[in-house]
């Protein structure tokens, strides 16, 4: 079956908000095994809205509509489609019950406005909404189901997941299954040509890349009679990519960040954590403090953006700053010794770099970057050119010293070696 | 003029990514005075891509297609848009020699599909990406205007600004003039009932308001004959907005953000700066460096995650630990006086805080946050509760933090006043 998103509201056209309602209804119906292959949207206004409603019935089993419900003269979501299917708009009893109980709870008073939210489309299925005064709605036409939900998103999610995904699952046949596979330290177009012939060879499940900063997600989808079969399908693909990345694959879940990760790998082992940025300037230690619960392993970091700070904080040498500058290898294997002296932390990871736009030179150039980590006392230095503008480099700079802390990690508890990288 | 956003891209359409893209051209197009009455969002598939902009040509000027021209073979926008305007796709030497150099600067070899990235319609004006391998186009013809652009917001929005503005600038007539006021420190609704009777009354100029996390934007539009009188017309609201803003407003200059008008304040008084941070991890530290040529002011930071870290790296007494916990004024107090102490700097400020999901309490919920000031000496902490989600709170506190340590600038350089606020 396929699903078409249709957000109506002129804050959207104009920039003035996000559009994640589209985001989750897409995420959401993908997961109940529809397609979606069109999300639209459009303003307040009747004759745009119901050209785009012709297409999307044309094309579409099932539309929903979010916005433009509320009770402003503005909101014309209800008539227009209404009007499109040929049905009156009727005064419903009930929910003008709702609207009064709801204004009663609050202390207040309906506007007279607001009963034009009891004005609903005859044969309409009402879907009740606790936290608003805008039902949703379900209509049924010969060629099509419509769907109306409210606009803001505390009232949208809660009413999707208990009015909308019932229904739509006892719609449904069949299912969908995804799985995800995220690699590190590796880029885009290495995967594809690593993984061309499963890419070539796909028919169900598929598979999709995502490349990310520092990061290549793939996603298998295979689709079944139902979410078991659909899943064992993935199993066979999911297997080769775990063999054909086997380091770059730091996980197959969903909600694992890298940072969560690498956390999580220290945290298996015993190990604490501190860090020493320059360049990156405290972004290393931001996405490590992500995760929730990392305080057993993230102790600490210093961001030691001048030289004197590099010196007092860390240990850098004054000479090695004057004899090799403070982007230099040196520097990175000083700040990652001085990191684990201070902190007594069993592991710390060194960024230093020049993120522009300024500041560059022939010899070292902006994009240049140093991380170093220090895994017990063993001590790695690599060397990165990144482009793109300052926060690009910064935020490649993050993703580099969490790739290479986890690749440090690996080789220390005997799982890889550097060759075989 | 009529601008149509197409965003191309199946991670939109499966819900995995927001599309961000939409809401920054939307905006960007409504400040150059284009209307947009549709947005799409469609897949990595020629034939219902072909079919979206079958639509766009016949009720649009210019199309703004995203995403889809990466080196996989998934992506076919350019090569889709090709056909649609019978264009032949030619390599452009120029261009590949972009990919070659792009990689040399990486010690990177391209890839043989990379390549393919190289393969420009003919005709088309190419627009250089400074972050990427894929260059921006457009294409122009008979009917329509037909502007494509790579997905990932480090490259789209670079080359939006550097090719495409200009480019849609002269093709308005008339002229359009944007001035936004940046305030922090205030709400949304505070900032809105503040100004209502501006907002009733407008015609030309006429107000947005923008919610940013910690800030609100205003945008004051004005059009005229020329680009002159535009500007002309903006400046009696400007100079009210300044007026009733006083101490919020931190910035008219579309380009100044709150991080880098703390530091400009600073440098403007010669003072330097380090940060003590515990919940946000290195976030203030991180969007501090965001300002090109910050080190100046910005020297150090030390995200004290642990108690023992700040302890021993900031000095904060084990008693406060103990009596008030490590989310209290008292040990933001020490910890902003521990930092000026280690660091010599003029200035500090300490975030300390909860930002969940879990160790909430009745006492002290997720979401509570003490923020510390040290300018020279006189020491400010205040007491904040944010909501939403982990990282919403400390992208939150971060912003905080830059509004109070810019409120404590003002007073210690006689601008304003506490109870003027």
């Amino acid at each position: 079956m396929i699903v078409e998103l249709i957000s109506v509201g002129t804050e959207i056209l104009l920039g003035n908000i996000v559009n994640t309602n589209a985001a989750y209804l897409s995420e959401k119906c993908a997961g109940l095994g529809l397609s979606c292959y069109f999300q639209t949207v459009v303003g307040d206004n009747e004759e745009r809205l119901t050209q785009v409603l012709k297409t999307a019935v044309g094309r579409s089993d099932i539309i929903i509509l979010s916005g433009g419900l509320g009770p402003t003269e503005d909101d014309l979501t209800k008539e227009t489609v209404a009007k499109f299917c040929h049905k009156k708009l009727i005064s419903n009893p009930m929910w003008r019950k709702h609207i009064e109980d709801y204004f009663a709870k609050k202390n207040m008073t309906p506007t007279e406005n607001n009963w034009k939210q009891a004005m609903l489309p005859e044969g309409a299925l009402v879907l009740d909404n606790p936290n608003g005064t805008a039902p949703g709605m379900i209509l049924e036409t010969k060629s099509c189901r419509i769907i109306l939900l409210p606009g803001p998103p505390s009232e949208l999610i809660p009413l999707f997941e208990s009015g909308v995904r019932p229904y739509l699952e006892q719609l449904t046949d069949g299912a969908l299954y995804s799985q995800t596979v995220k690699l590190c330290g590796v880029s885009e177009s290495a995967v594809e040509t690593k993984i061309k012939d499963l890419i070539d060879a796909q028919t169900n499940p598929t598979i999709a890349t995502y490349a990310k900063t520092g990061e290549v997600h793939l996603r298998v989808t295979a689709s079944g009679v139902d979410a078991k079969e659909a899943k064992k399908l993935t199993k066979p693909l999911v297997k080769e990519l775990k063999s054909r990345f086997e380091t770059e694959l730091y996980t197959t879940e969903e909600d694992v960040t890298l940072e969560k990760a690498v956390i999580d790998m220290l945290a298996a082992n015993g190990m604490t954590l501190t860090c020493a940025e320059s360049c990156t300037g405290g972004m290393l230690a931001a996405r490590l403090v992500n995760v929730p619960g990392c305080s057993d392993v993230f102790k600490s970091c210093t961001v030691t953006y001048s030289n004197k700070a590099k010196r007092k904080l860390l240990g850098v040498k004054k000479s090695t700053l004057q004899k090799y500058g403070a982007v230099s290898a040196k520097t990175a294997e000083e700040m990652v010794k001085g990191a684990v002296f201070t902190s007594k932390c069993d592991t710390a990871v060194s960024v230093t770099g020049l993120a522009g736009p300024d500041g560059g030179t022939k010899e070292k150039p902006v994009g240049l970057v140093y991380i170093g980590c220090n895994v017990k006392g063993t001590i790695t230095v690599e060397e990165y050119h990144f482009s793109g503008n300052r926060s690009k480099i910064r935020e490649s700079a993050t993703a580099a010293a969490l790739a290479l802390l986890r690749r440090c990690l690996l080789v220390y508890i005997g799982k890889t070696s550097f060759g075989k990288n």
